[in-house]
């Protein structure tokens, strides 16, 4: 069973609960809206060494910083301000004190970039390896909050920034080279989340998600929650001085948003964006209507058909 | 380190950061005031195979329905309403399909039991064993959440419901025997949700908190917090009929409750939760002044120092 086959599978199971309020299973983030007009976000991922990191290859500043990270990228993809996260970690005994010191220490420290607060931890041992789950917790307006499903025929599809890098690092790591600058991209990703909150509040960005697994992949989730196809125009991917296309657009872990825009409104949001960061975000195709909610990928006015998929962790 | 150490360093290493309105690290659960009087909490656990459960002692059915059952245990033992879950889950590559879908039927049926929806779902695989985490959401109004920090001298303290029986099972299940009726007990712990809401509608109740660890050590930690100590009358501790003091006192996972309530109230209160409930819950002891945080433990008049500690995980 795949990853997405088997969250399908829970949400058919529990189909027949009572929501209590809650929008559930389908986007990176469950949606509780609140009287007033705001909505709290929850997210929940597990990390698990020799899977998901590896131990020795970078430090536990790292390890904790990143680990954060990622979840704040999966609360401000849709839109939302994080606000509060929880950390569970399990701890094998062959850990040293002074390791868990350093990981929460780059935990802490984009905490305090963010300001978003520790408000509960769980520890417990492990038998083998280090498990880190962390919960984060966004809220925003719930007319800022970004879908999958609300791409439109006619949008112009950005990414927030460059892609592969992180992939073109994973690779240097498995081959033993640890400090390249690819490297330090993989375990450094510095997720868009200021441009996450500030895109939320733009009514022209309709579809919006992290790239954590790749464009073929998440870009797939967009069309088949809308219900849409896309063109995507491979020169005009962003890709690592480092990476190859295949990394670009297959692998994972570059945390750069993806997100579509009203196709009236690209130039004036592209100037916008542009005042407000200092850079562009990256037009790399549009919305078409499709009934396959398939990626057709072009070179000029050539069309490809790559086996691109995407990277899956599981 | 001990998990409660890791806990407060937590708290100390976080204290600068903006709170962002929540009521952090300290109680079972995160606190976050809603406007209009009502407040939602937040919790989240980590289950590992072979440290908290054995994979081949329990059925799948078992695991996924205590597994969701401790973690809304937390939320009722503040008095709150369980709403919602998250559940990240890791797989070996060592387990089947079936084990998976047995495993979400367990977690399914407690989520009917008690109508609380599955909001938010992950999935990854593991290098060795299942990792299972679970975050839990209640909601509640403010006034009626109970911290462990509430309890005050004069207090009658009582626990919920018969003690050791869990520890006496996870025993038995070590030396061989799997169906007893306390490895049935073992795995199949009944948790006290509707009593820990209607618990919290009663402002005679102080402190409250479930019983995961142990009288000993669970008890301590709301003395610590409320900055009083203990007497403990240990023939009025209900033991389970396989279970020794030792079990009742030390052995963790019985989730029952443990609060304590007004003198002044007490013979109403308990006339008032036999009424709703059919039973009557036990009254151990008393909260006294103290400047130690610690339990006194009498049989009689007899005053004994046994080194009774909790159970612990970590």
């Amino acid at each position: 069973m795949t990853e997405f086959g088997f969250i399908e599978s829970l949400r058919e199971q529990f189909s027949t609960l009572p929501d209590n309020g809650f929008e559930g299973i389908g986007d990176d983030c469950a949606i509780y809206p609140l009287e007033g007009g705001d909505a709290l976000l929850f997210t929940s991922d597990t990390l698990i060494e020799n899977i998901h990191f590896l131990r020795d290859a970078a430090t536990p500043e790292e390890i904790g910083a990143k680990s954060l990270m990622v979840n704040l990228s999966d609360v401000a993809a849709m839109g939302a301000q994080p606000v509060a996260t929880l950390l569970a970690i399990s701890l094998p005994a062959n850990i040293s004190e002074e390791w868990v010191k350093r990981f929460i220490e780059g935990y802490r420290q984009v905490s305090v970039q963010y300001g978003v607060p520790l408000i509960g931890g769980d520890t417990t041992s492990s038998t083998e390896g280090i498990v880190i789950n962390i919960t984060a917790i966004g809220r925003t307006q719930q007319s800022h909050i970004k879908r999958r499903s609300a791409a439109h025929v006619g949008d112009t599809i950005f990414v927030g920034g460059v892609l592969g890098g992180s992939a073109a690092g994973l690779r240097n790591i498995l081959e033993g080279s640890t400090d390249t600058e690819a490297t330090h991209l993989h375990h450094n990703p510095q997720a868009q989340i200021a441009e996450g909150v500030w895109l939320g509040k733009h009514s022209c960005v309709h579809a919006m998600m992290d790239l954590s697994d790749g464009l073929a992949s998440d870009l797939r989730h967009i069309l088949k929650a809308s219900k849409v196809g896309a063109v995507i125009n491979i020169e005009k991917i962003p890709i690592h001085k480092d990476a190859t296309i295949e990394d670009a657009v297959c692998g994972g872990e570059d945390y750069k948003l993806l997100f579509t825009v009203d196709e009236k409104s690209t130039e004036e949001f592209c100037t916008q964006f542009l005042e407000r960061f200092g850079y562009t975000p990256y037009a790399v195709g549009r919305i078409i209507e499709s009934e396959s909610y398939d990626i057709e990928w072009r070179e000029g006015e050539k069309v490809f058909y790559p086996d691109w998929q995407g990277f899956s962790h599981f």
